[in-house]
Parts: structure tokens; C-alpha cells; sequence
């Protein structure tokens, strides 16, 4: 099938457990990129075209048995389709730097492992119709009992996936750190459990980095 | 990954162009079925469980660019498998014939042709996300031209599907008996453009047999 195109923009996506402050970190990297004078698109996962976030609405709320793990990887693959097609990559066609909030790691870990042994079943479908990985994975690691306090202290409509408790925040705290050494060449580890500032600090440095590597 | 159970009742589909009077034939046979003292489920897709009821609406309203092909591909598989393991599967658990209204046939026929060439696409999700096949599926064949004009006379909100006119309508004829082809140990095919009830009493005969012959 046609695969959508690889644009000559950047793709730098964030991932890490809940409460890991993975989205704040993303919002400040779209702004010190911005002072720099890149031209940056902030989004995020599930949602980040009108269509994802329809489907976001559906996948996020109610009942949590309200979907089988395998038709939950099928909507949010729905979902990144759309997001691919109507947002990402006609942003990296024009050359501009995509910052999105989770992207397909986030479904490896969260349906690939918390809903049962699915990981392979998500790998063939992200092949079949996403097929595309981004530049730079930014992981914020934590330990998980500050992410989970984190967590627990937003109160959203969207709670199917607030309930994890502790012990599956730990492995999914795991299945993070296995999926950067899966893919050495896009990950970046970095250390969530410190001040918002220092965190950015290092996130920035790091995307420099690559961003001069690169360009 | 866990296909769902296979079951031990039947599960019978109606396939054929908008306008062959394929639901008219479906809640027939159903009706007929039951006369007969067979526990019956009519059932349709898209949808047929609450959730996949709720993915329809989502693909079939509004623009008819609202989604890619690919993006389509997904939703409908989502709400088929959603369908298959809350509606379909209890059903044939318990020895129930299972009467649906279009199944994976009107995908690789809508999507897999009319969109682009996405059948390969369409048989490898399949494979990896349903894996099921009708036990009986009965192609209700008609003249394009007959079929249009019946189609045309509807209106429903639902019109995302509805404005393919009368060449595409001769390629899905030309492609559903093709597909009668492909898999002949389950298709069977009825002319259509007859009187309603000549029509049904040649499905009903048709059932009969195949229920006769594994019974």
C-alpha cells in the first residue's frame, strides 16, 4: 500500500509514563524552539487533527471495558492515520520541527503489554498502516510513585486510563526503557524526577544536538 | 494474537450493490428462520454492537473527504471486531444463525476498490484483526442501473456512500461476482432483479440447503 510520504521536517516526539511530566516538557521545547526561530507544531496523541480527536472522544471515555484491547489499537491506529495524514506530515513537508505529546511507542506500551501480550499484533499494524517512526524520541523517565502521585492529582473526563496504579506504572516504567534500547538511534533517556527547568534544560540541549547532527 | 472462538452456530452474510434489496432479503430470511423455530440474530454493518454503532456514525456522516481510505480501513475493522466479539461470536457460542447485513466482503469491495487499489491492505487487516469468515454468503446480484435507481430513491443522513453513481456501481457488481470466485465454497449467488418474494424463496432454499447439508 502507499505509504504516507517522509517529509524533510524533524519529527521529535515525547513519551514516558503518566505524570512523568512528559507534556509540559514537550510544551516548553515547542517554545524555546520557537525563540530560536524554528517553525514548530505542537500536538499530541490521541488526537492532534479534527478526526483524531473524534476518535480520541470515543477511545477515552466511559467505561473501561467498553473496548477489547484489540479494537482500542485499531481506533488509535484510526486515530494516528489521520493525525499522520492531516497534521504530521504536511507539517514535515514545508520543513517545519512536529513536537508531539505519545506517539505509536505509547501504544506498544500501553496496549502492546497493560491489556495482555499484544505487542506483536501492534508492531504488524503499525507496519501495515503508520509505517513511519519519528526522528528523536525524547523518553522522561521517573520513578513510578512520583509518576503515579502526579498523575492522581489531575482530575480529566478522560479516565479510562487514570487507574493504572502503581505496579503497572513500574512496568510500563520498564517496557520504556526496553523499547530505547529496542531503538538506540532514536531515543534519548532522560531524567524527569528534577525541577521542570533543568529537565528543559537538558531536553533542549539535547534536541540541538540532533537538530545540528542532522541539519 | 487470540482470534476470537470460532462458534458452533451459522453465520450467514448478505453482500450486493446499494440498491439489490439485500437488507429487505436479510430481515427475510431472519423472519423465516424463526418461523421455521431457529433462535436468529439479524444483525448489520457497519455496527451491530453498541460501540461499532457508534464508529458508523463516525465514518458515514459528514464530508466524503473526511477520512483517507486507509483511515476508513481501520474504522470499519475496529467496529467489525467490536461487532464480532460483542455481538457475532455470543451469538454463534450458543448455536444461534447469525443473519448480518454486509460483513468483510463490503470492505474489500467499497474500500478495497473504489478508493484506490487497498484490497491487499484490506486481506491483510482482515487476517490480522477478524480472521473470521462467513460460513454462508449470499450474493443478491443486480443490474447496476436497477440497483442505482432503487439506492437514489432513499435518503438517509448517512450519504458519505450514497453519491457513487452508476459506473462505479457496475465495477462493484463486476467486483462482488468476482469475489464469488475467489471463495465459491461459501458464496452463493441470487438474481435479484426479480419480484421480493421469488428472491427470498430462493434464499430460503439456498439456506436450507447449506444448514441441511452441515446439520
Amino acid at each position: 500500500m502507499s505509504q504516507p510520504q517522509a517529509g524533510r521536517g524533524t519529527f521529535i516526539t515525547f513519551e514516558g509514563i503518566d505524570g512523568s511530566g512528559k507534556s509540559t516538557q514537550a510544551r516548553l521545547l515547542a517554545e524555546h524552539l520557537r525563540a530560536q526561530g524554528h517553525d514548530v507544531i505542537l500536538t499530541r496523541e490521541p488526537g492532534g487533527s479534527p478526526g483524531a480527536e473524534e476518535i480520541r472522544a470515543l477511545v477515552l471515555q466511559g467505561d473501561p471495558d467498553r473496548w477489547s484491547a484489540e479494537t482500542e489499537i485499531l481506533l488509535f491506529t484510526a486515530a494516528r492515520r489521520d493525525h499522520l495524514e492531516r497534521t504530521i506530515n504536511p507539517a514535515l513537508a514545508v520543513g517545519k520541527i512536529v513536537v508531539c505529546d505519545r506517539f505509536a511507542d505509547s501504544t506498544r506500551m500501553y496496549q502492546g503489554l497493560s491489556r495482555g501480550d499484544l505487542r506483536a499484533t501492534v508492531d504488524q499494524l503499525h507496519s501495515l498502516m503508520i509505517g513511519r517512526e519519528p526522528d528523536l524520541t525524547v523518553l522522561i523517565d521517573m520513578d513510578p510513585d512520583t509518576g503515579h502521585a502526579r498523575a492522581k492529582s489531575r482530575q480529566t473526563a478522560e479516565e479510562r486510563f487514570e487507574d493504572f496504579g502503581a505496579n503497572l506504572q513500574a512496568q510500563m516504567r520498564a517496557g520504556f526503557l526496553s523499547l530505547a534500547q529496542e531503538f538506540p538511534e532514536r531515543f534519548r533517556i532522560i531524567d524527569g524526577a528534577r525541577a521542570i527547568d533543568s529537565v528543559a534544560t537538558d531536553v533542549a540541549q539535547t534536541v540541538s544536538t540532533h537538530l545540528s547532527s542532522v541539519g
